[in-house]
C-alpha cells in the first residue's frame, strides 16, 4: 500500500494503473469505521486499484459546526486501509487540498437547499467542489459511498452526471450496531448513555416505514418518526421526513419512498435514513 | 478527422489516443475564424491528438444577450477543421451537453465579478461550467486559449488549479484585422460601416498602452482609453481600464499591466486587450 501526500505523486502513482485496470475511489474524512470497511471491501472486490482518500474538507463544515472537533487519527486510518488491502491512500494536507478559501466552488442547486441542505447551507457546496477536485486527481472508473449519506448521494450522482464525469456510483449499505445505530464517525462524540439514546433515529426509522407499508400518508409517517425522536430523553430532533429517494422532495405517487432524519444528541449531530415502499405492508 | 456527437463517442474516440501520447483540447463556439485557426495551428504543434469542441453553450448568455443570433455554421467549421488537421471535432447537440437548467454549476467568484463579469453577470460562470464538462469530457493535457478572451483566460486558469485539473494552459496572440481589429465570431454581426468604427477599440488599447509606457497612472490611461471609445462615432463604450492582468484589480506597483476594453458597436458588443508595460517608454 502506497501512501501519497500530493496531488502529483497521486497522479504518478495511478498512472500506471490506469492502463492496467479499473481504478475505484473511496472518499473519506479519516474516523474510518466499519461502514468505511464495507467501503473497501466493495471496492477490493469490484476494481483492480483502490484509492481511498482521507482529508478533512473545511469546505463542507458550516462556521459553527465541528471541524476541529471532528475525530482525526491516521495511523489507525491508515491500519485499517492495509487491512482492508487498499492500494494508494491520498492523505493531503490542507495546503495541497487549498480548500480553504472557496473561491472556486461547484453547486448543485435545489438538491442542495433542501432537508440535510436547509440545516446545513453550505455544506454540499463544500461536498460537491471537494467531490469535483478528488475526480479530477484520483479519474476513477467507480465512486463508493455509503447510504447512510444518502442526499449527499443524490447531490454527487447529480454533479456527476450533469458535468459528464464519467464515473460510476456504488452505493453500499449502511453499517449498523445491533441496535441499529447507524456507524457514524461523529457517534466517537457520544457518552455511553448517549451512545444508547442514539437508537432513537433507527427506531424512528423503523417506525416510519411500518407507517408507510402499513399504508399510512407521508404526513402521518413524518409525525410518527417524529414522536419517537422527541420521546427520546437527550435527543433533540432537527427533521424527520418522508421523501422522494432522488429529488428529495414529495414522493412520487408509486416506488419507494425514503425516509431521513436529523438529530442532535449530546455534541453530536447525526443523520439516517431507510428506504420504505408504500403499501407493503 | 472524426466527427463525434456524443460524449460516449468521444471517450471511444480518444482511449486510444490517450495512451500514444498527449491530447490537446481547443474549446469553441464554432463560427471558427483566423484566431480559432491560429489555436489549432499552436495545437497540432504541441500536441498529438488535437480535439476541437464546437458548442454554443446557453449557459454563458445573458437572457438578454445574442444566444440564438450568435453565428452557425457547422460544414464551415468542420472544414476549417479538416485544413488545420485536428483529429477529432465534438460537435453536440444541446440535448448531449443538457447546459440548459443551470442546476449544477461552476463558479470561481471574485474574479467572475468584476469587469467583464459586471457587465455579463452569469457569464463566467455559465463558461466555468462548460469548461469543466468538457474537461472532464476530453480529459485533455493542454488547453488552447486565446489572449482576446483575457478575463476568461484568468478564471478558466483559477478553475484548473483550484480543482486540480491538471491540464495545462496555452494562450495563443490576439489575430487582429490590418487596422488592428481583434478577429471575433461577433464581427460578423458588423455592417461595413460598423467594422470600420470597430476598430476604434485597438485604437483605444494603443493610446492607452502609450500613456501607461509614457509613465501616466491608471486613471490617465483609463481616461484616455475613454475618450478614444467616446470620440468615435458608432462606438457605445462600455468599459475601458487598466488592471492587473491575473486578479483583474487594481494593477500592482511592479509589473505588466492589461488595458481591457468593452464596447458596442451596432449589434454587436465587442472586447479586446492589451498589455503594457509601466514605464518601458
Amino acid at each position: 500500500m502506497k501512501v501519497v501526500r500530493t496531488v502529483d505523486e497521486v497522479r504518478a502513482e495511478l498512472a500506471p494503473r490506469r492502463s492496467a485496470g479499473a481504478i475505484g475511489l473511496v472518499p473519506t474524512m479519516g474516523a474510518l469505521h466499519d461502514g468505511h470497511r464495507s467501503l473497501l471491501r466493495a471496492a477490493r472486490q469490484a476494481v483492480d486499484a483502490v484509492v481511498v482518500s482521507l482529508f478533512v474538507n473545511p469546505l463542507q463544515f458550516g462556521p459553527h459546526e465541528d471541524f476541529s472537533a471532528y475525530p482525526r487519527g491516521e495511523s489507525a486510518d491508515l491500519a485499517t486501509c492495509e487491512q482492508e488491502r487498499a492500494d494508494v491512500v491520498f492523505a493531503p494536507n490542507a495546503a495541497e487540498m487549498a480548500m480553504e478559501s472557496g473561491v472556486t466552488t461547484v453547486t448543485v442547486a435545489g438538491l442542495s437547499e433542501i432537508v440535510e441542505g436547509a440545516a446545513r447551507p453550505s455544506h454540499f457546496q463544500g461536498v460537491c467542489t471537494v467531490v469535483a477536485k478528488l475526480l479530477n486527481i484520483v479519474r476513477p472508473d467507480t465512486l463508493f459511498l455509503g447510504q447512510k449519506d444518502a442526499q449527499q448521494n443524490a447531490v454527487i450522482a447529480r454533479l456527476v452526471a450533469d458535468l459528464s464525469y464519467g464515473v460510476s456510483i456504488t452505493v453500499c449499505p449502511t453499517v449498523r450496531e445491533p441496535d441499529g445505530l447507524a456507524l457514524s464517525s461523529r457517534n466517537a462524540y457520544l457518552s455511553r448513555s448517549q451512545r444508547a439514546d442514539a437508537a432513537a433515529l433507527h427506531r424512528a426509522l423503523l417506525t416510519g416505514r411500518e407507517r408507510i407499508e402499513d399504508g399510512a400518508t407521508v404526513e402521518e409517517a413524518e409525525r410518527a418518526m417524529q414522536e419517537v425522536l422527541a420521546a427520546q430523553r437527550g435527543v433533540e430532533p432537527d427533521y424527520a421526513r418522508a421523501v422522494d429517494p432522488h429529488s428529495f422532495k414529495a414522493p412520487q405517487d408509486e416506488g419507494p419512498v425514503l425516509l431521513v432524519v436529523a438529530a442532535r444528541v449530546g455534541e453530536a449531530r447525526l443523520i439516517d435514513n431507510l428506504t420504505a415502499h408504500p403499501g407493503r405492508g
